[in-house]
Order: C-alpha cells, then sequence, then structure tokens
C-alpha cells in the first residue's frame, strides 16, 4: 500500500468532516476563540491518529465511514495536547508544524481555552458516534476519558513537566512515553475496531499494537530531535538536549535507541498476527512507514 | 427548608462520592497532578452545582442517588474552570476560597494539566451514570460538553478575556454571564432532571430556572465583589474595579443592578409553575436563598 497517498486521501476526509463538526469561525459569543480552535486543527498535521483508527476499523471488517467522527475526535484531542503542551508554562515552543504555536497568534489566554474547547469539543463529538451491536456512545467516551486522563495521557504530560531539571530513570521516561504518545494512539485504534463491532481478541490486538507503534513512534520523535533538521521537521531541534531533558537517546544512545524502536516494530507487527494477512497488511505498512520516516 | 443544612448534607454525600471517583493520591505515572486535582476538588466550595443537580431530579420524582454521579461530573467540571480562569493568563487571582489558588501551590504547568484532567475525568464520570427509559450515558455528554464548550462555558471565558482593557456593551456583559455562569448551572439542573427521566416540559422549566438563577447568581457577584470584604468572601474583592474590567455593576450602578437580580430571580421563581407546590419548594428555597447571599 503506498501509504503517503492514504495519508493524503484519509487527511482530505478528516479534515472536510473537522470543518462541518467544529464550530464555525464567526459563531458567538466569541469569534476569536473559533478561529484560534481552527488555526491550530488546520495547520496542517499529517492525521495519523485519525488514519490509525479508519484503518483499525477496516482490518476488523468495518468501513472507514463508521470510524470517521471518532477519528476526528481523536484529532481534536490531539490538538489540544498540542495547544497546552507549547505553552511558556510547559514546554514554551514557538514554532510547531513550520507555524508559530498557538498563543505565539492568540496569545496564552485564548490558547488555554481553545485547548479547554477543543477537549470539551473531542467529547461533544464521541457523543454522536454511530453505535453498534456491541459499542456505544457511552464506551467511546470511557476509552477515550480513560486514556487521555491522569492515568495516561495528562499522567505522562505532568510527569514529564514534572521530570525536568533532574534526571530520569529509564522507567520513568517509558511512562512519559506510553502516556505521552502511546495512550492516544492505542485509543486511535481501539476505537476504530470498536466502530466495527470487533471481538475482545481483535481489541488486545490492536491495543498491543497501538501500546508498541506508540512507543516506537515516540522514540523516533527522540531520535529525530538529535538527527533531524528544523527544516524537515518543521519545529526547533536539539530542543532536549538544550532543556537539559533526558531522553530515551541521552541515557542509552543512538544506536540503542534505534534498536529499540525496531524491537518495538517488530512487537507492533507480531501482535497483528490474529488478523488475516489481508486484513492486517494497511496497519503493517503504515508501522513500517512510521518506522523508517525523517521527519 | 433550611437550606444551609441541606447544603452541609448533600456536601458530605458528594465529596465522599468525589473521593472514591477521582483517582488517588498516589497513583501513577505521576502521584504529584492527582494531589493537585484533590487539591482545588477538596478545597471546600458550597457545591452549589451538585445541589442543584441532586434537587433537580428530586423536583422530577427522581432520587437523589441517581444523579449523585452526574452531579460529581459537574463539580469536577467546575473545579476545572475555576484553576485555569484563575491562571497567571487568565484572571490571575492568588486566593480562592481562602486558599492559595492551585497555580500557587503547584505552579503554571501543573495547573493547566490538572484542569485538562479534571476536565476529562468529568466526561470520564459521566460515562458511567445510570440511563433510564428516556436519557441514556450519551445524552449526557453531549449535554455537558454542549453547555461547556466554545458556544457556552469556554465561549464565555474568551469573551471575558478578549474583552479586557476595553468597555464592553450590556449585550456582551449579559453574553460572559449567560457563558461563564448559566451554563453550567443550566446543565446542572437539566442533568438532574435527565437522571430522573423528566418530560420535556419540566426540563425546558428547568432550563429557564436555571438560566435566570445563574444569571442573578453571577450579578449578585460583581455586586459582592463592590460590597463585600475579604474575609466574608474568601477572596480578592474590589478586583474588577482594579483591572478596571467592566461589569455589569459599573455599567448600570449598584442600584440597578440589585434590582435585576431581584428580577431574575423572580423569572426563575416563575419558570418553576410547572411544578407541583411540593415538588418545586426545594428550588425555589435554593433560588431565594441564592439572591439574598452576602459571600
Amino acid at each position: 500500500m503506498d501509504i503517503p497517498s492514504l495519508i493524503r486521501a484519509t487527511s482530505a476526509l478528516v479534515e472536510k468532516r473537522l470543518g462541518e463538526l467544529l464550530p464555525k469561525e464567526n459563531e458567538a459569543p466569541c469569534p476569536i476563540l473559533h478561529r484560534s480552535m481552527r488555526y491550530s486543527i488546520f495547520a496542517g498535521g499529517k492525521r495519523i491518529r485519525p488514519l490509525l483508527c479508519t484503518e483499525a476499523a477496516k482490518a476488523c471488517g468495518g468501513k472507514s465511514e463508521d470510524a470517521l467522527d471518532a477519528a476526528c475526535a481523536l484529532e481534536t484531542l490531539h490538538t489540544y495536547t498540542l495547544i497546552h503542551d507549547d505553552l511558556p508554562c510547559m514546554d514554551n515552543d514557538d514554532l510547531r508544524r513550520g507555524k508559530p504555536t498557538n498563543h505565539k497568534v492568540f496569545g496564552e489566554g485564548m490558547a488555554v481555552l481553545a485547548g479547554d474547547a477543543l477537549l470539551t469539543e473531542a467529547f461533544r463529538i464521541l457523543s454522536g458516534v454511530p453505535e453498534n451491536s456491541v459499542y456505544s456512545a457511552k464506551d467511546y467516551v470511557r476509552e477515550l476519558a480513560n486514556l487521555t486522563g491522569s492515568l495516561h495521557l495528562v499522567g505522562g504530560q505532568a510527569l514529564d513537566l514534572e521530570g525536568e531539571g533532574r534526571t530520569l530513570s529509564l522507567e520513568e521516561i517509558r511512562s512519559i512515553h506510553l502516556g505521552k504518545t502511546a495512550a492516544l494512539i492505542m485509543a486511535s485504534v481501539r476505537l476504530g475496531g470498536m466502530s466495527a463491532a470487533c471481538s475482545s481478541l481483535q481489541l488486545d490486538a490492536l491495543s498491543r499494537y497501538g501500546r508498541d507503534l506508540g512507543l516506537a513512534f515516540q522514540l523516533i520523535d527522540d531520535i529525530l530531535d538529535v538527527t533531524s533538521s528544523p527544516e524537515v521537521l518543521g519545529k526547533s531541534i536539539g530542543k532536549d538536549v538544550r532543556d537539559k531533558k533526558a531522553t530515551y537517546c541521552s541515557l542509552v544512545g543512538l544506536e540503542k535507541a534505534k534498536e529499540e524502536a525496531r524491537a518495538l516494530t517488530t512487537s507492533a507487527r507480531q501482535a497483528l498476527e490474529v488478523f488475516g494477512e489481508r486484513e492486517r497488511e494497511v496497519l503493517l505498512d503504515i508501522n513500517d512507514y512510521l518506522l523508517n520516516r525523517d521527519y
């Protein structure tokens, strides 16, 4: 499968649907808030989480249309985490995907509120997803809230913040990666599977695939922060070193980190063995594609 | 009905249940995040929104137990708005309910994350509320997300923020009050009614009651900011004047604002006429109690 083409096609569908689902720019009571929300939503991400959601649905025999709104909720939630993560009191980043970060354009207060509104919007969207014989909308809400709350995603962000300026253990870094990145990728494939009324065997397989792919994804991010250029990444690089932030790379070295990323990618691949060869093909290709990316 | 006793009794139930529902202080991956969440949740509010939720349920013939988890979700969501509202990039408040605000104790970054986690937690709790023949958990989620997102609550906060330093019109101030305060109070009584499988006539009546009570509540807040003392309020006073913030009081004067609060309280009272005399009694008493408060 040609993954870059699939990414473009899925992005187009997701962006069209996000445009329909989110409040318009001129809507009351505060149009500038809606401009701020849409600025970050349409800042040109690759929509990897929506892609994983719709492809997981297809792997389980479902239709991507039935997973589309869940995919949009995932991207909406992901965007809120980026806006809040970039704030001066958090990572203090000026650049995201080659553009000024939300608070650089709209101010800190408005960026906090745009993040809050997008987080709320994710749950509003989820409350309207198509239901099936196995999963109802409340299952999606519980799933996303669980994986993105204080026990997982926000917990990972908090540990990352709390660990600044001290040396983290490998175990702590792993917890941060699990929370900050793997949790939402896990949620993406799980919600996709659920939209196709998947079996619990399939759901478990998708969980392991999502977790290991997510951990590999974050490792590769850390590696690229050392080896890439800002032009390719569209964001500041060498930041972790500059911030004296312990990363997997700084603790175990670049080669060992690459090896670990490959091992995780293999594990993610193995997790999909419960699916038929044709069913798992695209998820496997996405896995390989993300391991070998240079941006 | 002795409202102060009722407030104490409901608070005790709500606080016990919140203690069960929220993650414990020592839970992984970041215990300090859970301490920060619990610090603000248990900072001693009067739990007016949970009270309105459980009493609306009773007015519709339901049991307060069936509304308890929705009440806890409302308080959890309310607490997130307070934490974010107090941030330096928003209202920049050092004191809340007589105690240092969350970011003064845990730092700005952790306060942003505690708010994010509590917002997420509100939806996690809602996904597990008891369902009935009329309303399912997804209806509660949609209801809360709608009234607390960019079109209502967060929109009101954003308009408030955006309007700083310029003279607001009465209409804009009304929009801010509707969003910042009335929307969540409306959600409180509506979720309570829904937990009792209320009729659409009852739901409409509760909406108007909640909206007008909420608007009166915010007007009285503005009035007390001018007339009360920090000892009684447990927070800084005269802040609106100091920040050159246009309030309803500064635009129309104290007497006219008091008159408007009384008119809204009367309108809230009238909204309840669709209920029987015994059913509406407690909601009416809460209405009178909140109008006449001095804190």
